[in-house]
């Protein structure tokens, strides 16, 4: 460990390369567009951004990986996706920036510009790629339209990157592995079904006896409880869950969903305190994405109306659509819809306790 | 200007009322739930600000009641909205808070609830009403779930506010008397005209000669291009424009229309300025609301899954639903459609640049 | 578990003592002013975030009484404070809707307000309490000066407030029984110790054999260097330690300073994980008060000048002394100091790594 | 005007030369330390942003140096300075992202970091000296440390860029050539001493009157009231405020802060909107300034505790020591001291208030 050279503050963050590295289209046509400079600086500082964000979860993704994951790194993993969602809160927030620029000062350069457009970022449809969101789950015409744009070096690295194993892909092989779909003589899924049960009997319940709902709103609450009594049998049924598997209305296999189940009931546990920071993180993560599209999709509103983009795409419309898909985590998302009452989750025997707990009055050696 | 009395801090703010007025539900029936004191607390700050936010619309719709508004009142009425949209900054940010009680944490005292709904908050619909939107502007059925929901005292006040002039029809009438329609000598709509024209033709050569695009995307250009110029016919056109009117297409009338672009376009001069920053100041306000509703919907969607929420609502699907619509101002959002680049806005002859304008050499008394 | 009484969302908040608890003062004398309900409002809503954030912080101050915390109850403690830090958030994030009020604005009812003052807020004191801030901890400037505002009745219940055992006193107390001063056969404190000489001694070589130093600097960097070491041996000298406790410069006990320090150095794994989060809210809610009495100070600078306040103090120079004290975990805070790196923390041997972790096959019943 | 060349997003924005500009200096001597491209990334965008404020703050300069300044340039400096003020905000709140950072990754590549140092960038040394603080406002000691630091060419680039007129000097040579210091027969000046005296002896009186103020504090309040009349005293006293000037009380001209006051007093003007505007974003810049080099030094004593910077600077200490000074319009700052309330400010002739309005009723061309 021999320091062999000083190290300049300019020279180690390659401050000539990235400080000379915008160049606007407008000088090139006439008068430079004094707006242009943060068009161009604003979106480095989201590549770069793109690019923290992939390293963080291809090192995620790295750990993830193997056949069984050390408790240890299961800290490492969670630090780094939080991380991930601080820095898309900056992403988010980024875009007051942009929206500094009226729409009198983009169409100073806006035709320098075409056809290129944000589409174009390889990263990131990298970053979704690797999270899980891949071309399978897009809809064919939004396939073609991201494929027509890209260069063919680009469109040959993506491709590359959706063969791997996505987190999503990793989370739910990690959750399967997960003992929590059969304990042995205790009968945890048959006792949650009781739970389950006695919440909706009671639910029904109320709904028949408020004398607040008129006919109309009592009917259509029943027929949402009968709708949440058929999510619920679907959960502890292999057949009915496959189906709607097949059918794509969920992507984590049951197993997996069961295991979340078990993990946001008893998260309270230190065996399952980290599992459950790291589900909550990948929700944050997806939610951030969703939020970040959303406002988006308003900022290209509000600066280009109803004209069309750069790249000839309908603009916010398009963008608008895309904000609810291409979540890769929904699943998770939904997992409140599992849940029930404290008071009646069912209680764990002390043997599965202790495996899940750790007491420590001294440390032996 | 007497002071007669000594003030103490905790009478002037009234804390022994606030801070007495956390009721749980759940401490009714059993064990207090630990976060309903969280849940309550969160709605009060939640109508403090909707109060604050009632406070300064009300008093700018005053202002703006008259018909003559000095410019001097200008900088009071921004000000007020700009404040507006600081508070709303706040109101979203909050969010995150509600979303540190887990679906747990609220199955807790859910129930108790029923059938309480934050569709029942009077101070929120008396802001839309006084913003702009009123019943007239709603869904059959979201009109019958809000009043079936309010009390009748407070259905009679919201129809009551819903009877005075809102700040967007006072926005109306105020831009309508601006004399940006006619300029006498000066064809200022012809010229803007063929500055259009110009652009238009130019995007239409850019959109034909570029190799880049195959013909799909070119077609799907050309076809948007054509919809941006009839966009433009219509604002020129009386008859065209009232058709888009009655057919609910916009909602601010074709004069104030008009005057919304000239000061777009000529927002630098001392007499547009203020008007121009309180344009933006209520497309900020229309653009927070928005974002407000979409965060709103997914913490809900977060924290009751698929259920249904405890006002019998489907919960997140309706929320999201209301996000999009009910926006007042949505036409000035839309206003960047009319802008055109820097370079073709018609010149001012002298005569009326000198009456935008304010030089002081020195000041004569 | 029968529901009785429909709930209204209304009453259920006690919005009718909540909004109508705002009267001005400046209307007892004149037309109101038209910001003093903004005054009031962003006071109640500070108020209302105090009594939710003593709610979380006295229930965890419960859960520490206990002379043994069960692991379970780590995750509820650190979920409470990590709230806390969310709200601290809002509380600092709203001062910008308070910079929206002028000085000219506020000096329209200021007078009226004389002498009241933030510095009554009860609440706040109690906060400061409960964590750890208490009159022994202040200068006796300061004590008189919060002494003499309080009302007999108030400055009652916070001298009542401060008998009890304060988070830090009960965070000292659980981090001294933790079993990591002493481990039987392995010499984990001799085995860090060499770690420490070992890195100081390099630091050494570097600064002396670095060729851009410059002598004043070598010499500076050393005698740095120098006190580093001293710390470095306080920690681990019981008497030296004890000194430094009775001068004040440390608050927290030599045991509970070195179960932090172990606690750092092997926080991954599962036994460690929710207690080092729990330090680092610890730590995040000191930093958050301390930016948000920095961020006050400014703001009051900022509108009133130089002037005083309303409650005689000197105003923001009195503001800018207390950011820096008045800090309950300023030794968690400066933990760092007692960090090495990574490859140079000592290997635990297989018995105490597995006592810190939880591996699980299958769970048994 | 003709596109020759379609344009690709990632060509556009340089990103081959920006996203493989992160090398790290760990993988130079052993296993990358992960966060280190975290530490490179995050210092690129800061100098991103870096680069993007000197722009916007160097073209407010060009347009301030001219020695008429068109009204209608005002709101281009204002908007550009807003937008400065929206990217500090992301510069303070990207270091929540660099505190996800831990001492314990921290240490794994700090050693070889020796010895840059933040102080090295040249950039917001530039930022700084285009703003108003130069080598000469800085404590000789100050002056050395960076000195030393800089490069040769680094420092020459800083030395020539403090020989031209910082915005802070223009700011004093524009606001001291407005006519508000001498209003022909109008006495303004007079009228605001009589106003301020019947003010403050109206303050002098509410002290003696009191009944809730014990002696010592009356006294204390007696004296600052005092030292308030003597303040405005200087600020009307040539001579007096000459003095202040030379011993560096404070930095802007007598006949600039006269103008100051009057924009502050009579801010709703047309006339007087946009540099009210203006005054209000450069205070803002000089707070969000100081708010980050606070919390940035907040951040490193936590990452560091007690220990030196890789700079072998002594750290946090030194930094907080900056916080305070280094501002250029601290005078603006504490303007507040100056005004005086609504009702007391002198009503302007007839004559002044219609050279400060605007009023169209039709525009004649």
């Amino acid at each position: 460990m021999k320091i062999q050279k000083p190290v300049y503050y300019g020279d180690y963050l390659h401050l000539p390369k990235i400080l000379n590295a915008q160049d606007t289209e407008s000088a090139k046509y006439g008068p430079e567009a004094h707006d242009e400079t943060l068009f161009i600086i604003i979106h480095q500082t989201y590549e770069l951004w793109f690019k923290q964000i992939i390293h963080e979860i291809c090192s995620v993704r790295e750990i993830m990986k193997h056949s069984f994951i050390p408790s240890t790194d299961l800290s490492t993993i969670n630090a780094r996706l939080e991380r991930v969602g601080k820095i898309q809160q900056i992403l988010i927030d980024q875009i007051k920036i942009m929206e500094t620029m009226t729409s009198l000062d983009f169409m100073e350069f806006r035709d320098y510009l075409v056809p290129a457009s944000g589409f174009q970022s390889l990263q990131f449809r990298l970053i979704e790629a690797t999270l899980g969101i891949k071309a399978a789950h897009r809809m064919e015409i939004e396939k073609q339209f991201f494929n027509s744009r890209l260069k063919p070096e680009d469109r040959a690295q993506l491709e590359k990157a959706e063969e791997e194993d996505s987190i999503f892909e990793l989370l739910d092989s990690w959750l399967s592995r997960m003992p929590f779909s059969e304990f042995g003589d205790f009968d945890f899924w048959g006792e949650y079904s009781e739970a389950v049960e006695t919440m909706l009997n009671q639910d029904e319940q109320i709904i028949a006896s408020n004398p607040s709902l008129n006919d109309t709103v009592r009917t259509m609450e029943l027929r949402n409880l009968e709708t949440t009594r058929n999510t619920f049998k679907t959960l502890l049924d292999a057949n009915l869950y496959s189906k709607n598997l097949q059918e794509g209305k969920v992507r984590l296999s049951q197993k997996a969903t069961l295991s979340c189940v078990f993990i946001y009931l008893y998260r309270d546990y230190p065996a399952l305190q980290m599992p459950f920071k790291i589900l909550n993180s990948l929700v944050e993560i997806d939610e951030n994405f969703t939020t970040w599209r959303y406002r988006h999709a308003i900022m290209v509103q509000r600066i280009l109306g109803t004209k069309i983009g750069t790249g000839g795409s309908a603009g916010h419309e398009y963008l608008k659509a895309t904000t609810e898909r291409n979540r890769a985590f929904i699943d998770l998302f939904n997992m409140a819809t599992f849940l029930i009452p404290k008071h009646s989750i069912p209680k764990l025997p002390e043997l599965i306790k202790d495996q899940l707990d750790i007491v420590y009055d001294s440390l032996r050696s």
